[in-house]
């Protein structure tokens, strides 16, 4: 069941005032990995729930205490639920959804304002941070409610909304809110909830929408070695003392070759042998070399095998060194020996299993080092990896919503990313998981220049509306 | 020839004036190597010159160009030149000292406001930046002029002065400007002097004053791997592209081992063996393994044999790993593949002569790797080493002056550190170059907690006025 007319019109005739209201979002710098900007985080929130009251939404702000980040004790954003519809005869379908964006500064490369939205006129992008990650999702579901009230239409399904304000940052206090409200049951602000529709990942490519089924989940790793008692001056103490940074370097370059194999014993050992059916999968998307090539900027694809670097992003472990802390890190020619450096690193897939095995392989690494520096390793945090059943009623929907709206088959993927909320999720509530991205692969989140491109924040907007009406038929 | 009684006792009757003329200097933030604070290195250059003109010094400040530092465009601070006395009868000593400072924060640890000259009653600790490197020194022969111009006495020798404000950056526009007066001969600034004194490293330990007669030198060197053209989110291009850590960790893990040994062939094998004379230098010295740990703060001494340890400090090349600018560095958890990333490590010793060695040996470890990214390598700065004759008339003095103040023979030492302008001053003038330190080797120079034993700035100034005395007395 495509969606009516009437709500495919409303949506090509205000795309302006979609896009005004994106900029409000966007001109809010709700970070909430820096605690200077927690004030702002706040006002997003509020700003969340506001526009949802505003459109007919039953809502409620629900404090998540505090937590303690970079030594400052800090009161949790809320998360902002919401309810419309309680028809028994519809589906409920949950909508999930984060109002925290990364950092970003237009020092860090960016060409205008990150907290000024830009309208690219030739391009047609939207400039700004957060306008694909994830405001520009949310606002979707706002365009979707807004043509609905101003058309006097009624929603084919009921809707649930779960919006928070950390998932930048590890999503700090959701899990707890999400498994206490599950266990209440029906009586729990999820009860009846039959599916959950998360838009908060990407296309492939620059071209073919999809629907994504799997994430890969994330494990952090923090290694300090120490040493003197403060930084030291390396003309009077090189080669006197032990150096931790020779120690770090070392072995941080026993982690991850160049060609992404992981060197840690056993890592990538756990993730099974593709299956046939899976692999046709692969074969079957629309990718190539190029695309990676593009998105990335430069020449720099670790092979020129398509199905080699799918499985690289999509099943296989990965590793990245993300940067040292404590050691110098400026511009210029400063000669320290700092005295405590931590090596911060990440291996995606198989988050839970891989903590004893990096452990025990970096303490006897260090071990061979005959350093008398001391190593502490710490796991800061991670997300689960998840797999979902695309051949479940809510793919269905979505794969009918995009064949509608974009007029192909989306790609199946899975995703490299983690969103830890999403296994919570399907653990928590026993219910089908759904990841229906709006953005494109170069929409550059987490980095500078995030866009979002126009056609995307319109047709997914149709997109979003179509998907729930595809869900109402299916109950019907 | 000691010093008169006399100007003994004044140096002990004003030790509150001496330290408040400290805490001045002190609070002027001269930090050269941040382009924020270059005013404050003008005005601290402006404040030593009015300092030197009070006390009878003819002065000059000579306006030494710009340059660009971290893409900023800076007019370089002057070097504030002087002179007094002009007796052809005496002897001609040029004092160099430098009024620039390395950065500091609070927030780096200092247990006090680094700007802020803090005296600790009980341990009669003068904390601050640049307390001991190298306002302390620069001011204990500001309480030489003084106390010979409040007694009327006459100085021994005559002086000229040469200080600069670049030293913690490259002492740019220095190197010129003393060439250029060199080149005039005697009717150059320089002309007429016959021996040069610095004061700009330490003791050897915290009890045993010395004379320096040697330097390592330093070459620096920034690695830089550069692949996408933007950094990248690692969940979504994590083993699909060639990143840059892991390539630049890889490179700099090749630099050095944990205990010490270059692996840069060829850099190790510069330094011929110590001689028997030499070796017995060694031995001689008032040394222990404790005194390197406890100036550490650690037990983390790269041997337990004495001759080991001082000579990786003296005479063997040193290469120490300080950081890496382009990565993440701060607290947390950030997920990025970073875009570009550039190791920073120095060598020290032998640094004319390393530059090629360590530029093939990077390119071949880079080929083996087989990435796609980009190496560019570059050379950012560096400082000769410097040997002088420890037998000279120039060291006879200091040594007779250290046994007059501190009543103990000093140690005769070589340093780690680098003072490029030592090298300039003993080719460009031909003349005897001597290291005469004040302070001790726990002082934390380029640390956090910077310090001057009180003790060490009024008998250091008592040393530096009775070493004028013993040069006039050769002269005589």
């Amino acid at each position: 069941m495509p969606a009516p007319s009437q709500f495919i019109s409303y949506i090509d005739s205000n795309v302006d005032s979609f896009i005004k209201r994106l900029g409000e979002a966007v001109a809010i710098p709700s970070i909430s990995g820096n605690g200077a900007h927690r004030q702002d985080v706040f006002k997003m929130g509020s700003w969340l729930q506001n526009q949802l009251s505003a459109l007919g939404v039953q809502t409620k702000s629900v404090d998540l205490g505090r937590h303690v980040m970079d030594g400052q004790d800090l009161p949790l954003p809320p998360a902002i639920l919401g309810k419309i519809g309680n028809d028994p005869k519809k589906k409920t379908v949950l909508i999930y959804g984060h109002y925290d964006v990364q950092p970003a500064e237009k020092s860090d490369g960016w060409n205008t304002e990150p907290f000024s939205l830009v309208v690219e006129k030739e391009t047609g992008l939207l400039i700004g941070r957060g306008s694909t990650d994830d405001k520009g999702p949310i606002l979707g579901w706002l365009n979707v409610l807004e043509a609905h009230q101003k058309l006097g239409l009624e929603l084919p399904v009921n809707l649930c909304f779960c919006f928070e304000g950390m998932e930048e940052s590890g999503s700090e206090g959701l899990d707890e809110l999400i498994t206490s409200e599950a266990a209440k049951g029906k009586d729990g602000w999820f009860g009846g909830v039959d599916c959950v529709c998360i838009s908060d990942n990407y296309w492939l490519n620059t071209r073919t929408p999809c629907v994504t089924y799997g994430l890969r989940g994330l494990a952090y790793f923090k290694l300090t070695v120490s040493g003197p008692a403060r930084d030291l001056h390396s003309g009077v103490f090189g080669r006197t003392v032990h150096e931790p940074m020779t120690d770090l370097i070392l072995l941080m370059s026993k982690l991850v070759a160049p060609d992404g194999t992981i060197l840690v014993p056993g890592v990538d050992d756990m993730v099974s042998a593709a299956s046939a059916e899976e692999k046709s999968i692969y074969d079957a998307l629309d990718y190539d070399i190029k695309d990676v090539e593009e998105a990335a900027g430069a020449r720099i694809a670790i092979s020129s095998d398509k199905a080699t670097v799918l499985m690289g992003r999509m099943r296989s472990p990965s590793l990245s060194l993300h940067g040292i802390e404590g050691a110098f890190y400026g511009a210029g020619a400063k000669t320290v020996i700092p005295a405590s450096v931590s090596g911060k690193f990440s291996i995606r897939r198989t988050p839970e299993k891989v903590e004893p095995l990096v452990i025990s392989y970096v303490q006897s690494e260090f071990a061979k080092l005959n350093s008398k520096n001391k190593l502490n390793i710490e796991n800061l945090h991670g997300g689960k990896p998840w797999v979902s059943d695309y051949k479940h009623w809510n793919y269905e929907a979505a794969i009918k919503a995009t064949e509608a709206v974009y007029k192909v088959k989306p790609d199946l993927t899975r995703e490299g990313g983690s969103i830890p909320v999403t296994l919570t999720f399907a653990e928590s509530l026993g219910v089908n998981v759904l990841l229906l991205p709006m953005g494109r692969g170069d929409d550059g989140a987490h980095s500078t220049n995030e866009k979002l491109d126009k056609s995307n924040f319109i047709e997914g907007t149709k997109l979003l509306g179509t998907y729930l009406y595809e869900v109402g038929a299916i109950s019907a």
